[in-house]
């Protein structure tokens, strides 16, 4: 392999040559060799193109940065958000906690291909662009890094994950209407309980996604704000005046979402908090998400022998060794997906909780793990409603048999007869394993009439069917 | 020890004679024998009592309870919210998960209690007030007892919590604005960085703490949805038409908090999202509170052979064997708390994704712990505020000796130099043993007058001061 | 109320005249009003007790304590430990992290015990004996608090968590046995499977137990480790040579239990690894029973429109306003306990990686999360034992029925006919509704005479029945 | 693209003509777009292809397959293990939950290259080895992914996480016994204590990693036990007789590792406490390591306004802002890993805690988790080792004053005048600013001679220098 010399405060570093990044982001390469290499999200590196360009814009419109260098900046910032230079970004989450590295990848980055555009050789020559001075300026790690995590985080959330929520709750209401008036046997602690629709308990779904939803929405305005210009410790020394307000302006702008400049530098640097506020609410998602999936494989469980109310599509051929078995794969993959999220949140927590003085240094790790677990449930929402929620379809005749057979029906008795009467038929029932009209009728508390115009699970289901 | 017998659908139970609980106390008296006797929290029991009278009013307002019935429930209601029946309350958390038995305990307690109160005695003639018809009525366990953590939860969170973390934000406001001169290090990677105020680090701590009482309230309309009305499965069997609005209003009257009835009783039966969601926002305070305790207590340290920038009261003598030690103890209960903060969330979260079918059957554990954790947190803020945090006092001579001695004052001259002959500065510096100043001239970087001009640390702390 | 008045290092105190506490205790009660009163575990004021004692002994011993002092604290120790003073301590969890009010609060009052005991008046003359310079004499928190936790963890982990689980184990064991040729179907995803045996099955639950107690007494020798005589930093500082050793052996010898002298004190102060190997373990078992729990409720659920392919024990009524309902609530605690211990183990964590230098302050924490982990498992064990598991009976007719059925039998016939066309004749019996015998023979595939001979589900159970 | 059509029980599939999948591959491919593509550990692919080459000779030796497909299965299984079809296992960790298609993804590449290697076309002819009938024989997913993860993880453990914690425990061995005459202050609640030596501090970190790595060691046994042989549910049906332990054998001599039939199969289908006893194992050293790190970084804190008692090494640039600063960047990397690794652990409990019935399908979740934190805590050893611990030093003369100011040396006097007179001694100190000695000899307590022979540092830290 060729090399080239690349140096910084500490002295000169062998770089491959293909490669655009410079001394620093080598010295990162080879301290920290932890995990698969480039394990440092794509999505933080994107958001650091967008403030970087934002930066210069500022820095220039301030007067601090001429004409020139914000073009070459910003042109290079295009390019990375194009996709076209991400194999230059080769760190892993797991280097210094600030995230100083990844910051000064970027610098590194842009400033030698704004060498390469200027019409000059890598290597060759005074930069064009210095790394820390121009692309860096009125920056430190300590503000980019923060601002970087939050508009990948903000872009994440809402660019997938919310669309894949609501994707599945549209599903999932589409089917709550039109199993409306499929009366079924409610189940409590996993036994037989009084009538519901299918509807109604799909209706459930539907509710706990909104409200879901509704408590990630809460959680954006604080992931909106951003650290910039707070640069090292909060103070916003060196930046010129004005600075914070106009860069998350022109953030706002280049991604077209709201994001302001956080009103407090301090917490923005030295906290978290809106990482794990954010990561709260995706908690959350999953586990409602988790009881959905594990109600859906439990009604759809059988197909003979088990509770096989409803049908959901058999995508793939279920087992290596069982011919002809179909599984709920999708609840599986979605179920799993809870269960990292629940992890994950764990780990953003304590990231967040350990923060020291003027800097949090788990950025990298608190960005990683919501960045992963808002893909996640995005994506397994949208699988789940493709491959199994859109197909679901009401078994029936199994539903009509497994309510009719139901002892629990006798609650609807207990208006009329009082509860403890009601519980000795019920109870007298299963022992003799007959029907409620049976032991209803032999035990002289209702007539056979009565019964039948009392005891009709199409009326137990409520004005809210 | 003296009995009488009750009965239920199941037969005979012999009960202490001198106790106003029933059949069903008594047997998950004995079935549950799982850790220490009567940890089911007495708010939850609070919770009941509230909902029982309300109950009673509605069913007495819709035609089907008698006003003397309702008067007696409500008096042996109030009686229990003054307290006069704690002891009747003997059960644990960990019976069955819909919290049955708890219900039946209320149901029983009033029913007896009731009786004694219409003049008659315990065990002798038909119970004046029958517990699951009478007491009961228009009820099941699913929704009172998600009712009951309800109530319990929304009053110990806006009573306890929220109160307890604004004293303490309102103290460490004060002292925000007491410090905001007073210029001392910065600190990231818990190296030294550039100068800010004190003030400005306590602005942080504010910050974090307005973002998680926001966050908390964010959460409690979720929290004021009350499942009664939905009875067994969510359907609302068994209860007459406009109960649930009704019962709600009065729920709100009794308690003076808004609660509404929930929209979709499906999902208020079946999930518990909104513990979950409420319980994550107070972990986002423990997130908080951690960072600003481990904060506090390391400028305390020393106090010769720390950091010392500040001194905390000296509550109490710190050690059994060093004498005149004195400890940060405030600090330690305060980060012991958001341990066990964290902890109680995953385990809220645990139960909460495992809701099968109708029902969740993890409901007195998910609201044990959010009792304990709200209830930790405002304690512990509260303590911390009169025993540490109000007592706070800058060490002023300590904070001037740290950052006059500070390399990273050096950063004000990278506006003026350049990065790489700053850091040139600090390293021959940090090398030499000597002063930034020094170096700065014999390298001839700068000439004394303009360092003198240009590095001054109470210029570094930017208008943000 | 009457107080007398009680001093420390740092003045007079006013302490309830009737108690036995004394100035530092009584600071701790005011200054840490959080959460319930007395909440630090009387098992850690046990595990105290025995350590003063068997401290007492070897200062006596080593000659630094006299004879008479000795048995004085010993006495009252053994008042201690006799349940005596159980009012006399009513610290907090969430007091100093190293409990060293705790320790104090235990000196204190065998130090005004013994004065009584040696005849004298509380409060009145010199005190007989020296909190701080007789009963903690050759200690301090720092040693005695992780001594006094790992007294009392190991206790309660042998003394409660290992009988309860076992006394689980051998029931299931049991009933491996008695069902081992109980044939049923399989369920894998939920889904119909190949057989096996009921007996099969619940091996697998008492291979788990096996498999989680052995990992917890693989953590019993580091619990066993005890720190007294580390002193207040691991150095052993202020006490006689010899100490150490000597004092775990009385320690053992007291309790019975296989105490010794932790080879590296710096270790056993600073972190409670110990503690969190322990937790891990009681976490591993909560997965275990969880799966359990769950297991069984599922094959209990009904009675008609559920597996039903055991029956439980009906312990209580199941429902407020379901007659004749009955609920599996064994598996309801059981399962919440272990979520509990789920939360527990990252509250435990989270203490345990956040000691700081020669002190872990997290101890109080630690210790009462592991005892309540440690009580609920074993309660839980002896109730999900008692009260469920050894009443649960087979379904026979129901199992068989749902074995019959199945479409997974065809698996036998993959080593015949191969993968491909068992899993078209499985697929079209599914279609038609139609049984495997019939499509195997009218796919031409097997003769009627084969398939009964090579589809017997008694011969797909393995050598392992 | 160009495709070919490859089939499975459920009909046609276009492939990717140049890939050697098959149908399945490709269907869970489009069914499972979640998160990023081949994210299934490529360990668990390696652990598939030990397994099948161990199937495919004990299918031989028990007379179920030839010799030629026998070598023909093994020749594949050695390409892939040498690496040479990495590219050809797309699937993702979030598919079924028994990761049946990646079971299937693994048949179908050897029957492929299997063809391939016979002289065939890929797509033309009958297949030379059929993937479920040849392959897959004797075995199911249900028992190969087990097998296979248990033979990844147990490498990863022994080959990588074992390796790392011993190199860097090794190293902090060689610094205990370095800086074993290095006196220092103690810090206990981060407060001033009595001396130890920096050896003495040092040892207690080798002693945590001792205890983490038995803790470790402890759990392999359970994790070598592999699930072959179970097939399906555990029963062992369609193996030839001995196949269970003929096939561990087999995977013990491929691998090098003592790999063993797991005794009760039903378990190790059903439950996977294994990957949960491994895993608490892990999460015990992140614990450990957290404390080492966060000492570490505390310690080195400065350089002029921090702790700053030992130097670390200076490995990269530490600020894109402030000139000539240097951070604690491994203590971050590590401490970040314990964060996750914490997470993870929860993560895996929650997988561990959902098995239904005879099958666990949180199996791919699961192995991930525990890959990722097995490499990422053997990697983090290592880079902290080499990059941080093995650098270490003392900082002389940092450590002599700030041991020297210290008021804790006042605890050597408790033996002489008592407790309360130190602590008056301390105490005014503090308050007048003065030395011990002064104060001492000023209060009439001790002679200047008696204090300079009594309070000696060096002789404070104990015969357990």
């Amino acid at each position: 392999m060729e090399f080239r010399i690349e140096k910084d405060t500490m002295g000169d570093v062998k770089v491959p040559a293909d490669k655009l990044w410079g001394a620093q982001t080598e010295r990162s390469r080879n301290n920290f060799k932890i995990g698969p290499a480039a394990s440092m999200p794509l999505e933080v590196v994107y958001g650091f193109a967008y403030l970087k360009k934002a930066a210069a814009y500022t820095n220039c419109e301030l007067g601090v940065l001429s004409t020139e260098k914000r073009d070459l900046i910003a042109a290079v910032c295009d390019e990375i958000l194009d996709g076209k230079h991400d194999d230059q970004f080769p760190l892993v989450i797991w280097q210094t906690g600030s995230g100083t590295q990844s910051n000064m990848n970027v610098n590194e980055v842009i400033a030698n291909r704004a060498h390469q555009l200027a019409g000059k050789v890598i290597g060759e020559g005074e930069k064009t662009i210095q790394p820390n001075d121009d692309v860096n300026k009125s920056q430190s790690s300590n503000d980019t890094f923060p601002t970087g995590m939050h508009i990948a985080a903000y872009k994440k959330v809402v660019e997938t994950t919310i669309p894949g929520v609501i994707k599945l709750r549209n599903t999932l209401n589409d089917k709550a209407i039109a199993f409306k008036e499929v009366v079924k046997i409610g189940r409590t602690h996993l036994m037989d309980a009084t009538p519901l629709t299918l509807g109604q308990e799909f209706s459930g779904y539907v509710a706990q996604l909104d409200y879901g939803l509704k408590a990630l929405e809460n959680t954006l305005p604080h992931l909106s704000e951003v650290a910039l210009g707070g640069t090292a410790v909060g103070t916003g020394l060196n930046t010129p005046k004005g600075y914070d307000v106009l860069v998350a302006k022109y953030i706002s702008e280049f991604t077209g979402k709201p994001f302001v400049t956080a009103p407090n530098k301090f917490e923005a640097l030295a906290a978290h908090d809106a990482i794990v506020e954010t990561h709260g609410a995706l908690k959350q998602l999953a586990v409602s998400l988790n009881k959905i999936g594990n109600d859906i494989r439990m009604m759809a469980s059988g197909p003979r022998s088990g509770i096989g109310e409803i049908t959901i599509p058999a995508n793939e051929p279920g087992s290596s060794i069982m011919p002809g078995k179909v599984n709920p794969t999708q609840c599986e993959a979605l179920t799993m997906v809870c269960a990292q999220v629940m992890g994950n949140d764990v780990a953003v927590s304590i990231g967040g909780m350990q923060g020291h003085y003027e800097l949090n240094v788990y950025k990298p790790m608190m960005a990683a793990n919501l960045l992963q677990s808002a893909q996640l449930i995005g994506d397994a929402c949208m699988s789940f409603e493709a491959n199994c929620a859109s197909g679901i379809e009401p078994n029936h005749e199994v539903i009509k048999q497994l309510l009719n057979n139901s002892l629990m029906l006798v609650t609807a008795l207990n208006t009329k007869i009082g509860y403890y009467k009601a519980a000795e038929i019920a109870n007298t029932a299963h022992k003799n394993g007959t029907t409620l009209k049976t032991e209803a009728v032999n035990l002289g508390y209702v007539t056979a009439e009565d019964y039948d115009e009392w005891v009709k699970p199409e009326d137990m289901v409520g004005s809210l069917k």
